[in-house]
């Protein structure tokens, strides 16, 4: 770990301070979209950027818009969010959020006058964990539709409308938060949620894409029956199918190019009785994929699979795509930029995509768009045990300072 | 399939007639332990035992015990069970009792006239659907102790001994049921459960021994993270070790002797979500075999294949045993007594473990016990869709007929 350039206790006190807002007796912080915690740790952010001379506002989406600078010029944007999953942790989205507002800072300490607008924003509900609403704030800000969303629910049974309304923003109003014709361009740090940076002793990552997405559910259809009178050889076993195809799908993405990840995360079988052989079975298969040449082979290979799985099995099976997301590189320009002022900064970097989605995604096909990860401990997210070194996150904000003064110089 | 001696017309009228009591609007037929309907069911066949000239009677255990001939000595008994799992067929348990009927019938018609008593017999609540209390009837005949099943609560909150006192069956008086010493031998008839004499195109079955039965619960504990941020390599998969093992045991039973059996008819994995690598995994092995020293030798090597499996995936794991049963061998020259009368009937016959238990396993350990099986259609049970073919049926009464002529002339 390279010892980081300016003062690791301002951003160090931020990010205990925030981590407060939510704290329950667990140690597990609870910020969810909407909630009074979450009004709290906006209204917190806001306090410290109308210290730093930033003036702030609650856009119509919930998004906490604070700007250094004057004019109508479009700006470079920085941010992350500062809503958590139920029992989360200090750091994922928070630390983002709160080394923009250290770069910024470090750009006012160093005397930087910026030629265009830096903004700091601090996106509304990347987690969705109360309405499975995911990154609400940076679609509200890209400018999609979200009239979709008016009829969710939280688990209390309060609805959306009714829960923005409590913060004086109209859902009818969210049109209003589209801002990319203001911004330039956008920079988001984040906590890696993997141990790939910890293992490789680096200081951070440039992220190359954000991976697509491929979900899906596989049926097996056997043959239940009596599981001490039927023979070995006479069995049509819907789970044997499916605990093959699990097999079969880590060795295939094992075999694949590293960035390629699968996973098994649930799994049925029916009856679901200690002496019936399962006559079904269903599985999930999660696929994070680099390039959407990737995301069709996946689909192909993996139905595939299937197919032969269920054949050898003699049992029937059906394949349904519950999702499919394209992947979203990161701006080739931006790339470059962390990765030549993380090194200039001593940080030592390599070059990863993110098999977590992020605000970034939705900025990443209008404006140019850059991400930086920064090293968890074990890897651990959305979890009280969350943590990142404090000289890898004011490491962090350096370089997003140094980043920042060359896009506002522009 | 040979054609039958006798007439097969009776033994089927007394199929269908027994089947509807009970029976329910999806042709499925439902008589629980202790119920109106399986009240009914005892009603008709003590009236169908009384009308061959058979002292009936209701014991203590609620099973229904019809004698023919005078005296003390101790009876040749043939039976099975009329009681059924909810929405059942009509041939498990009911074609046992009705075979052992009509062979009665058939001696009758014969000029028998038994030097011994024979005595048939419908076992109470085989299945134990209701209470959980499989082989009531035959465990209180062989004089067990089932006092541990008072607080026994049906799914609406009955208690056993209520459901006992409404038939006017104390729970309390239940030890007046045993009736080992009353017994000299001991044969039942039941449907096989499965498809090996309809594979084979056998005519019957002679039951060698009912399996031994072994329930293991293994637990794999891995590492919940994340799907899209942690490689394929670096994975403690629980969910993966958990296929890995219900394939191996798979291959370990197919690998065995022809009556070993292994199946996974549970799995779960925890957390359980798409796109979280799952940390828990558990699923149930049930093992069936046919000596104590397959049994010995099961949990032995599953033990060795779960620690197996576990290491080459990084998890931790434990192994609980659920139950184990010894297996319970039939009585060879009651074995030899079925083969030979069935031989002499014409049936083509095979000699077979069951795989399921049986209210037969409870008497083979004090009294020469034999089991005979006819063929199943499709292997189906616990089924509506339950079919034996009247000619298998009605030569499966004739074999029993046979048998009891000699164990009753002895």
């Amino acid at each position: 770990m390279n010892v980081p350039d300016g003062d690791a206790a301002r951003l160090w006190s931020d990010v205990e301070a925030l981590g407060c807002i939510g704290a329950g007796a667990d140690g597990g912080v609870t910020r969810l979209a909407w909630t009074p915690a979450l009004r709290e740790a906006s209204a917190w952010l806001a306090r410290r950027c109308e210290s730093l001379g930033l003036a702030t506002t609650l856009d119509a989406a919930g998004n906490v818009v604070a700007v250094w600078g004057e004019g109508e010029a479009p700006r470079v944007t920085v941010g992350s969010h500062i809503d958590t999953v139920r029992c989360g942790g200090r750091f994922d989205g928070a630390l983002g959020v709160l080394c923009g507002l250290e770069a910024i800072a470090l750009l006012r300490e160093d005397g930087h006058l910026p030629r265009r607008p830096i903004a700091l924003v601090a996106w509304m509900d990347e987690e969705g964990s109360r309405f499975a609403t995911p990154t609400f704030g940076s679609r509200a800000f890209a400018g999609h539709d979200l009239a979709e969303l008016s009829d969710r629910l939280d688990a209390d049974g309060v609805a959306l409308p009714d829960a923005m309304a409590a913060w004086e923003r109209p859902f009818d109003a969210l049109a209003d938060a589209a801002g990319l014709e203001r911004t330039t361009a956008y920079l988001e740090l984040h906590v890696e949620q993997g141990r790939i940076l910890e293992r490789a002793d680096l200081d951070a990552g440039v992220v190359t894409a954000i991976c697509g997405l491929l979900g899906l559910r596989v049926r097996f259809h056997g043959r239940a029956d009596h599981a001490g009178a039927t023979p070995m050889d006479d069995r049509r076993d819907a789970l044997l199918a499916a605990a093959r195809a699990i097999v079969a799908v880590e060795a295939w993405a094992s075999a694949g190019p590293p960035e390629l990840r699968a996973t098994v995360g649930t799994v049925e079988a029916r009856p679901g009785s200690f002496n019936v052989i399962p006559g079904e079975a269903a599985i999930s298969i999660d696929v994070r994929v680099a390039s959407d040449a990737d995301l069709a082979r996946a689909e192909a290979e993996l139905r595939a699979l299937a197919a032969a799985v269920a054949a050898a099995g003699g049992v029937e099976h059906e394949v349904a795509v519950v999702h499919a997301l394209a992947p979203v590189p990161m701006d080739a320009t931006m790339t470059d930029l962390l990765e030549r002022t993380a090194a200039a900064a001593g940080a030592a970097t390599t070059r990863l995509p993110s098999g977590a989605g992020h605000d970034a995604m939705h900025l990443a096909p209008h404006v140019p768009t850059g991400m930086l990860f920064v090293p968890s401990r074990d890897g651990i997210s959305h979890n009280p045990r969350e943590h990142t070194d404090p000289a890898a996150c004011q490491l962090g904000a350096r370089v997003l300072a140094d980043a920042l003064r060359e896009l506002s110089a522009a």
